[in-house]
């Protein structure tokens, strides 16, 4: 089957995939968003759905310990290493409808395109729907990939935490029916180089390059890094805002102003040295609303620090920098600096082999693309784990992490028969 | 009566005072703290109290339209005007016990100590209990004595709303029985030059700098201004933390983190020039809790500014530079800073012939007391009201604004003591 046929097998699955988007959302709306907590009745819908439409198409359905459910088109060798592509349906508080689950669609339009064309692949073809790769549930990123692959202690489904509900991963697993002892019971991991020998993810950018741009989709070359303080926090003195003077004080939230200041310089700094694509955010910075007022002298401010990039040495930097300075900041001002737990990720290189098959793709299909780095997906757990990766990034409008994004069908289309052709390819056909 | 025959009647009637703040206390507590809104039933509490104690004593008891109550003991001419003393009921949430209420108990005490010597004043003697002094209900501070002065735009009361109600204060104070109709009607103040000569008002010190000294009290030499924006807010754009680079950010915390960077540094350099009874404080700053994460770069960021001063030229300055680094940083960092109304009062000087009084008195008793500026109270708006005003400051330990608030009654007996000297002495006894 030649590029040009499974693009057009691929394209006629659209009006499935622009259903399944829209029966998700109805299903998971929360306000003008969607909310899907990770591991929650709401990415469960995403779940669910995915397994169905499985099953009508004739597929084969399965899940693994973690509740990840694969979709799978059997190949005529049943014992060769698979391609297996896919993303998350999870998604931050109030966020889009496309971040994660664009790539589970994808997973699915191509195994029905190929299905329903009567192809049978070298290999077997997957698609997976994975849970919990968004970081702000439980205050780390890809918890369903790396359950999959066996990269992440179980021992930590007891011990993360939901912020929200004070409630353990472990918890809310149970409260899904999922097996929390078998899953610790550490058997060997469900996806590895010894089953799967590529995976792919569809995604959408998130980023307004595509969109400045005009290009429809993009193939990342490495996913980014990032070094993150989820749960940093400083603590001074409540005091009277009048009555006390500059050296009575222990005021948290100048040190804390202090510390994202000069953290926002660092971030100056590294770009004009050469990093333009490191980014720094402090999405989330509060003082504690039961205890302060406008007349009180701050006594504590939470905050996270949140650092991506390309370059190990600048993430590191980052790191060393805030360690740094939270201690000079806290000896002159008299405050104390917790920081918690440092979490994060190296930059991920991906594959040469797979982004040669996707160029070439791109090329036989006359689909414009860019290369650009990309953020944090799941793709790079898989990555980690040994098995080649690679992704298409699909253009959006709005960005994403909010209710406003967006993306056109007609680009997700052009992103979903990239992917499809270089599966195929990949599988050996 | 000399000085030392009204300290010691005054000293007699501290178990009463002692017995009035527990019971106060217990009343209105709130975790380790208290919490007494303005106008709510808490500070009703305070009220109802000093209304029932003056019945009891046999004194004179009637409010004002606004709420606020006054005990009076009369003198041997009714007509002339008397001199009033007092302070308010009301404190900030899981405040201490006894900033505000020490003074009306002052009041109080002062009253029954010269009732139960048998003391007939050549003028009334009045203590107040006031209401709506701290800043943190409606934004605005000195509600009740404003309201009693007549300095209060009555429209105001339809106006002013609670931050955590978001019931307005007038539909408060019809839930407490006060008649909104008729305080409207802006009738003559009820205090005023033509009633009332002298204020005396007796406060914790709220700051360490009569611990620090080791002194029982202190007299102030001038109220402190303020200038306040107590609902100020920047806006921005929600977006991916990591795929939005810095050219396509309108980062809320950033923004603000620059803000108030800057005025930290006006704010020394200020102090260098001659000005350190400058303070400045961000007693609030917090992104929604709805839509922040850490992976999102912040659409948006709350905060208040507040600024405290002997200097009026001072308070300007820092009003005018907040004006144009916000128009700066707007410009530059393509964000809104929405700054809402600023508030504020002047420095307002303080009667140096009541100063003399209380000087004098001091010194007949032997009360060491430091000559120190002093923060924003209700004496301020008396004074301004043309009223002459003078203050007592007692010795407290832990600050003011926060539950561990503290204060020794021995301190307390001291400052009461000399508030009663002076007081007899300015009724012209």
């Amino acid at each position: 089957m030649n590029a040009q046929d499974v693009a057009a097998a691929v394209g006629r699955q659209m009006p499935m995939a622009e259903r399944f988007f829209a029966e998700l959302a109805d299903r998971t709306r929360d306000g003008e968003g969607v909310t899907r907590a990770a591991f929650s009745a709401e990415d469960q819908v995403g779940i669910d759905m995915m397994a169905e439409a499985g099953r009508a198409l004739g597929l084969e359905v399965d899940h693994d310990p973690a509740g990840n459910v694969y979709v799978t088109l059997p190949g005529r060798d049943r014992s060769a290493p698979g391609v297996l592509t896919g993303s998350h349906f999870d998604s931050v508080p109030r966020g889009g409808n496309y971040d994660g689950a664009a790539g589970a669609v994808t997973g699915l339009a191509v195994l029905a395109a190929l299905k329903e064309a009567g192809v049978t692949p070298a290999c077997d073809l997957r698609a997976v729907g994975l849970r919990g790769e968004e970081s702000v549930w439980y205050g780390i990123a890809y918890i369903g990939s790396r359950l999959a692959v066996g990269s992440l202690d179980t021992a930590e489904l007891d011990r993360l935490t939901r912020g929200d509900t004070g409630k353990t991963l472990a918890q809310h697993m149970r409260e899904l029916g999922i097996d929390t002892v078998g899953l610790k019971k550490n058997g060997a991991p469900y996806v590895s180089t010894a089953n799967t020998k590529a995976f792919l993810e569809l995604h959408i950018e998130q980023g307004p390059i595509l969109v400045d741009c005009d290009l429809p989709a993009a193939i990342p070359t490495v996913i980014r890094g990032n070094m993150r303080f989820p749960y940093a926090r400083c603590i001074g003195e409540y005091a009277h805002s009048a009555a006390v003077p500059r050296s009575g004080r222990r005021d948290a939230v100048l040190a804390v102003v202090e510390l994202i200041g000069r953290l926002d310089a660092l971030w100056q700094e590294v770009e004009a040295a050469g990093h333009p694509d490191t980014v720094f955010t402090v999405g989330k910075l509060y003082t504690d609303a039961t205890e302060h007022a406008m007349t009180k002298v701050p006594g504590e401010c939470r905050f996270t620090l949140n650092v991506g990039g390309t370059s190990k040495e600048v993430l590191d930097r980052f790191r060393n920098e805030t360690l740094a300075l939270t201690d000079e900041i806290a000896r002159k001002r008299n405050v104390v600096f917790e920081l918690g737990e440092c979490v994060g990720s190296d930059p991920t290189p991906l594959s040469d082999l797979m982004r040669g098959a996707l160029r070439a793709g791109a090329h036989d299909l006359g689909i414009p693309v860019a290369e650009i780095p990309t953020v944090g997906h799941d793709a790079s757990i898989f990555a980690r784990a040994g098995i080649p990766a690679a992704m298409v990034l699909v253009r959006n409008q709005h960005g994403s992490h909010n209710a406003a994004e967006a993306m056109e069908m007609s680009d997700f289309s052009e992103g979903a028969k990239l992917l499809a052709v270089a599966a195929l390819g990949l599988a050996g056909d």
